[in-house]
């Protein structure tokens, strides 16, 4: 089944397009779990490969370890049951990480997301990184896919610890949320005898990422254009790159405003309009400004999607 | 009593010298508090304003919420009465940080110091973080130091945020560890009806930091070398700036030594040289290769510290 | 004719690949124009579109301008007669600017790509080089083509910027020499109306590029591998992408040691192995050490172009 | 005599304050020799100990060869003789730049002041650098200054580099622009047996680098506040640190503002309210907009200058 390692030794296949799913939060600033698995119930109609938990939109630097599970939790069981759950658990000791991914493990993620610890960056060498994930990928029951999101970390896990680390059985691919394609096509050369999947980690290199050879796509815009996204990953594989450059020249816009420009407060005031539930974020996040907003609409209404 | 908000609105004084303490672990990444209040015994003896725990040196990115409190408390009973205690209490969400900050009244600490959450620092505006840290203001028992790390958080707080919040009756100064002279200039001549001190966070540019109006340091060094640096102290504040000089030269390789270029694992190495317990970091952190131990002792050598 | 304005309005046509042509200099540093007109001999050979002197690689900065107008002469005298001659003629200021592009254009010049100033880039703003470039086009009698080269400049010429420059008449294309296939895909997306074509600045995004919509490539590596970069265009071209990606991949770690790794030494020295005069650069430019031109000799061994 | 190389071995003294001179344009972009004059004049009344000619302020890089040589030589005639005349010949390549050294030593220059070469910034490693400046310097027959500055160059010159090069007869100093204390301290530090010079590079630190041991500064302030700054060296060399500080505090925000803030626009516009002749630079570089004129002066008269 999808998530469990294989007896014959073939990497568990992640193909595909997942949104990185936010995390609701009331008026308070209490998770509103009522609220997330109405989203769920809403994106579980688009043809998503599965869904991402507690990557960097879902908050997770602002959960306690408790929220981080309980939310997965709730996912796990809201969520159809053909999806893949990938859920986040890096933290910044190699030990607290070892141990949240048993316990994602054990409510119910196939595989998890492992961000580069980044604090001591200074000290983040390509040892100590393979130590890291080596160790983490040992112990964990679940298949572990490791993410580089240096806009977040200030780090980039450099290509030949990839190469490395892409040899471990239990290590079946990357997130590469940079969006340096150069890069991206060249872990995915040197890793090729290893059935390693490069999973490009925005919408707007996504075309870019599949024509190099990556596999698929966590967007944080899949949450508010799923559908869309899903219909670039087909454009894409069915070979109609013309089709398939429009809609990708549409979404770049759309994308940044979600993402880069306005961050998560961004993504969560797009699901508003979207029929999502966005709502606020936790501090020391801060809503949009009323001219912010008035932006972001723009980059959705001028590409023709609102 | 030091570290208690004043009566007549005078903020607490919190000038002088401060060792960033490290936390010692047993071979197998057990905190060690025996060994910490052994070092603490010896770090009593040099005439330091106090200490700080929990900042960078300290590894609270890898120690649990229960491990952070137990390292303050122990230290608040080893340490002598006279000292000022100022732990690090920074987390990524204002929440965390006002109920993490709380604790650090409980178990002892005389001031709170406050590192800039930066894991979302492409949304960390000046607005941000002025609600971020007004907010952990507000609700603290004890005065809040701020903490500019540039190096750990890819993040500058902007001065305008800085003379904001300074006007914060609970906000009693900041640590500044990027080293940029200019900016703590500014900062002190924008904030001199405030009462607001500022800390060099580092040995390094300690002399220049005092030559611009800084009340003190918080130097990875004074773990080591801290009769040194008290000296130092002592010489800037008597206007013996010929000697200052010749020692503050002979202090900047050391210092970059256990701090930018081998980090904790050579501040760690380097204690074990000077008497102190250093002991492994916790993973990812690493030891020192033979070559870089060679590199960090002749550091030491060529200045004639060791 | 190939360079010459068009009546109709259209602009004119550069779609394809070229080799930035390296400065041959004999071992006094003279420019030594016997061997440039034998590499161009060798180069004419490979279906490229045309050529581009004076690029970055052409060692611009260090000629004078007597040199800079003297090699391009030689080489449209040399080169076939349907081919573009593309000829860098940035300069610091405006008026240099303007002047050289008119030099060119006497020289022989088709098109002249500019590339952006950028000793003052605290203050390129958009609008400053919105002025820079519109003032070049305006007095220019050969079309401009904007050049965008980060690791050189250390400054990115703004989208926005782009996007209005795109509507001058004599302004058709950008070489975008960054890597960052989001930012080219919005270019391409925002300028559609405009008939501007964007050119890759390397080989190691060219496939990437060409399924985000560029039209060609300017690319270090095709000085060396010029028939394997003008078949990774023809792939793209013809929908071959799959090949087109096994190719690309066997190309990232030659362009990137020709490029960013190890220069133009590494592209010279590479020359070199591959039958053109490569030869010495000008100072400060330093000869390969032996152990880089070991390693640059792997990156083409380990993937079989040696 | 000043800038004249001495028998016995020891360097010439350069120990003071100079303003880096902007070069006056007409409204048609010529050098306005006579404005030039003007400004020298009214310089000449400051107790500098001399002019820097060519610098980051002079526009330089905007300047024909014809014209830089000009302009120094009508400085040197301008200017009264017991001052130095430090000139900057710095080229991209070694050749050129040994050539305007040679230049700007027959049209009267004291020392030449030699900026990094910057475009192949990726490969100017130590040791390219050591023989850049090496040959300079052998073929000098003036005195050669180092120019570190970062923020155009985008380069730093390496610390093991600038000791290096501390050893040679012929250079004899460093201007350290990008104002990192630390390593203006490191290098007084190495070079303490080489009688080797550190000017700050600005006004914004000028204090803190006479603390750590710098011997003056070359700052754009001084063409507008020269009084000021030359009373804060004054200040600084008899030991009055507090009146210094006060002092230093005030000039912080003109000096960004003419600098880093505003750059050549913001210092010539601040020169035609002090009385000396800024007008206009050439292109590209632009006129400050109306709303950063008013920033500009409210920096001034925010600390008291206007």
């Amino acid at each position: 089944l999808a998530g469990r390692a294989p007896a014959e030794g073939r990497k568990v296949d992640i193909a595909g397009i997942y949104p990185p799913v936010t995390t609701p939060f009331t008026a308070t600033a209490e998770v509103d779990y009522g609220k997330l698995e109405q989203n769920l119930r809403k994106l579980g109609t688009v043809p998503f490969r599965g869904f991402v938990v507690q990557g960097s939109n879902g908050e997770f630097p602002f959960l306690t370890s408790i929220e981080r599970l309980e939310v997965v939790s709730r996912i796990r069981q809201a969520m159809p049951k053909d999806k893949l759950l990938l859920a986040g658990s890096g933290c910044e000791s190699t030990q607290a990480t070892v141990e949240m991914t048993l316990s994602m493990a054990q409510v119910g993620a196939d595989a998890a997301l492992v961000v580069t610890p980044c604090y001591y960056r200074g000290r983040m060498t390509s040892a100590a990184l393979i130590h890291h994930y080596t160790k983490v990928a040992d112990l964990s029951p679940i298949p572990i896919v490791l993410y580089n999101v240096p806009a977040n970390t200030g780090l980039d896990l450099p290509v030949d610890a990839v190469v490395t680390l892409s040899q471990h059985p239990n290590i079946v691919g990357i997130k590469e949320s940079g969006g340096d394609v150069t890069r991206m096509g060249l872990i995915i050369h040197k890793t090729k005898k290893q059935d390693f999947q490069v999973l490009a980690g925005s919408a707007g290199f996504l075309l870019a990422s599949y024509a190099i050879g990556a596999v698929g796509g966590i967007c944080a815009l899949a949450n508010v254009l799923g559908a869309q996204v899903c219909q670039l990953e087909r454009l894409c594989l069915t070979g109609q790159w013309e089709d398939a450059q429009v809609l990708q020249h549409r979404l770049i816009e759309p994308n940044t405003a979600v993402t880069r420009r306005f961050g998560i407060p961004g993504l969560k005031k797009t699901m508003d309009w979207f029929g999502y539930y966005g709502g606020p974020c936790r501090a020391p996040l801060r809503d949009l400004s009323p001219d912010e907003e008035e932006k972001l609409r723009l980059d959705f209404t001028s590409n023709g999607w609102l």
